[in-house]
């Protein structure tokens, strides 16, 4: 396979502690090879061997591609009417992805598709190689099979978001609308997908419903995830834990046995600021989580509502200004702890012998994503050892 | 002269409100066409003229060019270590700026002027298409002369910030730096700069020496503006409305009297919220100002210590996520606001005879560069009507 080495590494940031210095397992004046796909040398500068292909990066700092464990692709249509009287006063409430509901489904399977693309096109510029991707937005058994079929021509990481939001022709219908997902949706889809994810919140679905549909998906192969504590507490991050859900994502509202729970598990805290962000909601108190040793991931949680931008770098700034976290630890929530909410060990570290997923910045230090906000900093991406972006 | 013609505009912000609706002069399916650099029609995309080149934006967001009154960009090293260190609890103090005195004192001046080129070219990429340059990091006769020129390389909207901390070798004797500065440096520097500024706040400059460095400068026909009321309530935006300075900037800390103040005068409000950001600062009251009639702008304030970021995307984002502008408030002040900021009549609005200055948007309206943060959502720059970026 052809070689390709990158070297003068201003900061490498391995996320290996075998391979440099503390968490980040960091390395200065660095170099790194890839050989096909693969991590297969990091060291000196220097000392890196010959490569068919070279990249003296002049200083520049070096990380792995950004892990994005928690995106809405699949969609239609867009709610910036919405944002904007949001901005003005209007609390966000569940139901303005009833919106989306609606153009997703009126929407053509090419239609969906371009939109996919046009967004992953979008992550990849901002640096993430690997990207999680959710249906949703359909919430029949037909518009959530074409919606994971459309994700899973684009990426491995494939989630059926069955329960979302109980969609109109069930209003007051909740569990009958489970009980349609579990037994038809459910089974027409997970064949498609990797994961199943539910949305257990007031005004989505209740411990039960969502007890109910992750494990039907459960039973059909998939692993679970959670939408959980996002805009009030409540059971999400216990029933989490509880079913061995690989991530429960927002946690912005939670108790301290929540913490506990989490702590006590190999369930991943999946931090999504810009959502916390384009809601004015309160951000997560990460540093409790930290303190209490939860393992933290964070996610743009891309979506039309929402958080409708897929910066991970700009999720950075946010959970070093918002969330006190620190710069290190944002990088590495971004980057490993994307790869661990997705149960992956190949990627989000730049260990030999993982994927040659890595970016590099206009910068000197991965310390810039906080420090320089709102820069599009990424100046190339490698993804399977390939420069797939550079600018 | 060669015109140009955008047609197929989904969303076109004229900031005339003699040319479409509101205070931002919108039209839909609009279409605007530039002589040279010049704009010379605007109307509806079926009546534009012939022209000799031809974008057809497919519905496109056109805008203003930003207008960014405010950026320091001639300096040199950077502080992202003190970053860090701020963000996990140290506060930020007016004294960090000697770091980069010191550094910048130090680098040659093909070292200062690329940075300068390097800021402005991702400035551009932004969407801004006039760009204010400060001094202030060489604070001695000489090194404020070589950065005003420097920026006079790449900007006609040069400010001599000749007092923005007093320098190590004026320990104690502030009086006595004013006193050199008033004496020596204005003087030399005058003639390369159309701008006097001062940073009036507690370890930086009094009401005193404020008045009388802006007074000195106003003697050698600079027109002034003003840094102040960022870190605490102050002298400053009263000192700016009585000198009738064109601006005063940060305006975090004011009372009623300084807005009234303000509301009465000609001295435009220039909010930098993304040196809050960055500070952790609380955020201006930017409803108090606006209820009052005061004019706002918004800048990004780029600077090594305390708002690396030349983007003024994120800062609208800021506005009306931290600030509660709305989406249309904070467009017009990033653009028609800053050109008031700068006193400027031909840029900031998309009128027939002004300059043909223009951004266009991966997105369908204005209201995008809010409900997107963190995106690099400009596609096409054109400055004097010439297409100066695309992505």
């Amino acid at each position: 396979m052809p070689t390709t080495a990158l070297t003068e590494i201003g900061t490498l940031v391995t996320n290996d502690p075998d391979l440099g210095v503390g968490p980040l397992g960091i390395r200065h004046d660095a170099a790194i090879v890839f050989d096909g796909a693969r991590v297969v040398w990091v060291g000196g500068s220097a000392d890196a061997p010959a490569a068919d292909t070279g990249f003296a990066l002049a200083g520049r700092a070096v990380l792995p591609g950004f892990v994005e464990s928690h995106a809405h692709l699949v969609f239609a249509g867009d709610r910036a009417e919405e944002f904007a009287a949001r901005m003005a006063g209007q609390p966000y409430a569940a139901g303005g992805i009833r919106t989306t509901i609606a153009a997703t489904r009126a929407a053509s399977d090419e239609q969906l598709a371009a939109t996919v693309r046009r967004l992953l096109a979008e992550s990849l510029r901002a640096g993430s190689t690997t990207v999680e991707c959710k249906s949703g937005y359909g919430q029949t058994a037909d518009d959530e099979l074409r919606s994971v079929r459309i994700a899973g021509r684009y990426t491995d990481e494939v989630t059926l978001l069955a329960a979302h939001v109980p969609p109109p022709e069930y209003a007051g219908r909740t569990d009958d609308y489970v009980t349609m997902v579990c037994e038809r949706m459910i089974p027409r889809c997970a064949p498609h997908a990797r994961w199943i994810d539910v949305f257990c919140e007031q005004g989505a679905f209740d411990r039960d419903q969502a007890h109910a549909v992750l494990t039907a998906g459960i039973a059909h192969g998939l692993v679970p995830r959670v939408h959980g504590n996002q805009l009030h507490q409540g059971p999400g991050v216990l029933l989490a834990v509880e079913l061995g859900a690989a991530s429960v994502d927002h946690v912005t509202h939670v108790s301290t046995a929540d913490i506990d729970a989490l702590a006590g598990s190999g369930t991943v805290a999946t931090l999504l600021p810009g959502a916390d962000f384009c809601t004015r909601n309160s951000y997560p108190d990460a540093r409790a989580l930290l303190a209490a040793g939860v393992t933290v991931a964070l996610g743009a949680d891309c979506n039309p509502g929402t958080s409708y931008t897929t910066s991970l770098p700009f999720c950075i700034a946010l959970a070093v200004r918002e969330m006190h976290m620190t710069p290190d630890e944002a990088v590495w929530a971004a980057t490993a702890g994307g790869a661990k909410a997705l149960r992956r060990n190949d990627i989000g570290t730049l260990t030999p012998g993982h994927r040659a997923d890595a970016i590099a910045l206009d910068a000197p230090s991965h310390l810039h994503l906080a420090y320089r906000p709102g820069i599009a900093l990424v100046s190339h991406v490698w993804r399977d050892g390939i420069l797939a972006h550079s600018n």
